[in-house]
């Protein structure tokens, strides 16, 4: 009889429904030999999506350095498709170069320096154009985590002085957020995007759910948007962003503004929060991740934190800037492949260059494959009863609303038929929190055409039956 | 004038010192173009050590997968030097089907499952040897982490229920420890290793501890065993396992052992706490990394984390396995290259196979090189006036006691000088925990004797000269 321990309430409470039951059933049918497709989860190498060849051929020369110089000797015996390309074996130079010690070494904690200014360059690239408030990034307030999650997680659990404070998150939400508050001992303040206005935000919907947590004593130190949206895809519009911002400033907020899809537009606009916030004294922590985008490079568990505005820390000369710089330093530093990533995520090759078009092609490629299959899956609701999908198109994401569910069945339900019948893998939309009386399901629109193909008519069936029950 | 936020206290409270203000002073000398010799902290491969070839020529294959394919196509046109040996490419091969999605695709949240497999393996057969009570490991008790620090955090975290709640730690520690403890709100209880012995551990030593805290209301959960010693670098006894196995099983607590030095004896024997344990039924997490031995590849981030005797969660039907899984869940998985260092670690390259000599030339190489730096150090150290070096050679680290400091000087004052002075970077011994009344040091034995030989002697005059002050 194994020994019992009481342990930590909040850790026990935490819960995680991308990695939940239903996933985890789909591992025990696929180790049982059944076909399985994860669209549980925003993977899009785990579906066959590609890895960018620019990304892979620096850093594969990178984890070998020997190979360099082999590269440049061998060069003159090998025909002209099998030589490594010179823009790339001098930029691993120089990268070496910068690195100082190579892949092995920890770096500073914070990451190694120019990749942290190619980053603070890339925002002001990203934010300058047109732009007569913007402010420039600074390097040194850029941290280079492993993953966006990571960041997320410090700012939040220093946030989480009491257990009265509390923060408000978008619902639907990616539960890092509800974990990452339960975890740390907060209340979570949800708002409701307004899913029929294609989950637009408003000042008055954002005042109403600060209201009634102030009501119930919760002391609301942050808000946290997510853009484009996940699980929802929406990309947020310039007012809603307006909204968002001045809503902060007038109750002396911080921003947690999850960013993560900022390349997955397919055509409308993305506006960053710091591009939005210009000179406003509004403390804002901006994320970015190599795992999205058309980069796909989840396993690698790249990203970055920049802050803007750090607030002080009550009652000590410290900003959190230097209190985040401690809570990164007992990590030593993140991983030095997605540090390499994240410099690539940001420099991309130069036009003209000998690379340059190849990269292009594949980026191209992956982004308009990602929307021509969301809008395959998006016809397909059209022939499922009673489900409609608001929104444009956006992230790797579509979370249709189920309006015709069987009484007594739920969305959870639902998605762990859909499981058992189909072998498809989603994610019930309770799993992120929904509107009360709604039910929904998150479904990322990563795999092969082919395979959309073959499932789609099976699910149609699956879910006119399901319906009628 | 920003705006200022009360934050977390227990984060405010938690202190770092491998990463403090001197390593901070030392990187801002370094930028003022000052020589800096970064002795603070275990980064082989920031002072010179070389990658191991296997491990890098692997991971650079697995990176540019098409490079494989490449690599035997071109292999006739190359001299022999330049080809890729075949097991290598073999090797890659056999991965990336195993991995099946690549490194680039999120992985099960524990790590793969051939991975966990190998990890499992390499303990049985470290283990099972003359060892009557061998226990095998369990793949699904394994989980791959983010270096060996994750798992440790993970495990505080959950340990960690209630204010009262306390956790031992050997003193001095390796700070992790007290800033985890420190961090969930949890009480640091001191042991205090016997120095002048060779800092060995007794019985006696770990229930006067226990019973201290006992008596001040905290409730104890857990002790931390660090094998070999951080900063230490003793090696324990086969008596000092056998002490706190069975303290730990009289007291009903579980156990930590902190093993990422276990290749580091310089031919001391080393005894894990897992075969030690045997069929006792005591909750024991192992640790292990990718960053030490004589692989070095910190900035990998790799290593695990391996349970025994998971105990029950108090009022629920959950077993720690299960709130680790979840723990880890929200960080998606571990980053795939250090996935794939410790998959490499745990499985060297077979004995006489085409590429064994040059794995056992570079290994003994390193290990050799250290052992005689260490020596080289604790040499100089005779010839530093009150200068005492204990134990054995293990680890990475050395910990000199500063019996002369002269009055009102502390070993913070001391390093900071000896910084200023000669560009060494150490770190005081009271950023690790001391017996009162005592100074120390630590430095990590890793520079090139070149080095080293250049600047022991300045370190000696410096040093004569401080005492005498």
């Amino acid at each position: 009889m194994p020994i019992s321990f009481k342990i930590d309430e909040d850790v026990m409470a935490m819960e995680y429904a991308v990695r939940g039951p239903i996933p985890h059933k789909a591992l025990q049918m696929k180790r049982q030999g059944r076909d399985v497709i994860f669209c549980n989860i925003g993977n899009p190498h785990a579906l066959g999506q590609k890895p960018l060849t620019y990304y892979r051929q620096v850093l594969s020369l990178l984890e070998d350095p020997f190979r360099i110089v082999r590269e440049r000797s061998i060069m003159s015996k090998l025909d002209a498709a099998d030589r490594m390309p010179y823009q790339i074996l001098d930029l691993c130079d120089e990268l070496l170069g910068k690195m100082e010690t190579g892949l092995g070494a920890y770096t500073e904690s914070k990451g190694l320096l120019f990749i942290r200014e190619a980053v603070a360059a890339y925002i002001d690239r990203r934010d300058s154009v047109a732009n007569p408030d913007f402010v420039p990034a600074d390097p040194d307030r850029v941290f280079v985590t492993n993953g966006a999650s990571e960041g997320a997680k410090y700012v939040i659990e220093m946030l989480l002085a009491d257990r009265q404070d509390g923060i408000m998150i978008p619902i639907p939400q990616y539960p890092l957020y509800s974990a990452a508050i339960r975890k740390h001992g907060g209340v979570q303040v949800n708002y409701y995007p307004d899913e029929d206005a294609g989950w637009t935000l408003s000042r008055e919907m954002l005042e109403s759910a600060y209201g009634s947590a102030q009501a119930d004593g919760v002391c609301v130190k942050c808000i946290v948007a997510i853009n484009p949206g996940n699980p929802t895809g929406a990309v947020l519009d310039r007012q809603s962003i307006v909204d968002v911002i001045g809503f902060a400033e007038a109750h002396g907020l911080a921003i947690i503004a999850d960013e993560v899809y900022q390349e997955n537009t397919y055509g409308a606009e993305f506006l960053s929060f710091a591009r939005m916030l210009g000179k406003r004294d509004v403390p804002l922590f901006s994320l970015h991740s190599v795992s999205k985008g058309f980069h796909g490079e989840c396993g690698h568990r790249g990203g970055y934190l920049e802050v803007r505005n750090a607030p002080r820390i009550e009652g000590c000369d410290s900003s959190f800037i230097d209190v985040l710089l401690k809570q990164v330093s007992v990590s030593l530093c993140s991983n030095t492949a997605g540090q390499v990533l994240t410099y690539l995520l940001v420099s991309p090759p130069e036009e003209e260059s000998e690379i340059y078009d190849q990269f292009i092609l594949e980026k191209t490629t992956i982004l308009d494959d990602l929307h021509a299959k969301a809008a395959m899956i998006k016809e397909a609701f059209k022939k499922m009863d009673g489900v409609e999908c608001f929104g444009e198109i956006g992230a790797m994401y579509l979370f249709p609303r189920l309006n015709k569910l069987p009484e007594g069945s739920t969305d959870f339900d639902y998605c762990m038929a859909l499981l058992e019948e189909t072998g498809l893998c989603t994610v019930n939309g309770s799993g992120f929190g929904q509107s009360e009386g709604t039910q929904h399901l998150r479904i990322a629109f990563l795999p092969p055409r082919e395979m959309l193909e073959d499932v789609l008519p099976r699910w149609i069936a699956f879910h006119n039956d399901y319906v009628c029950a």
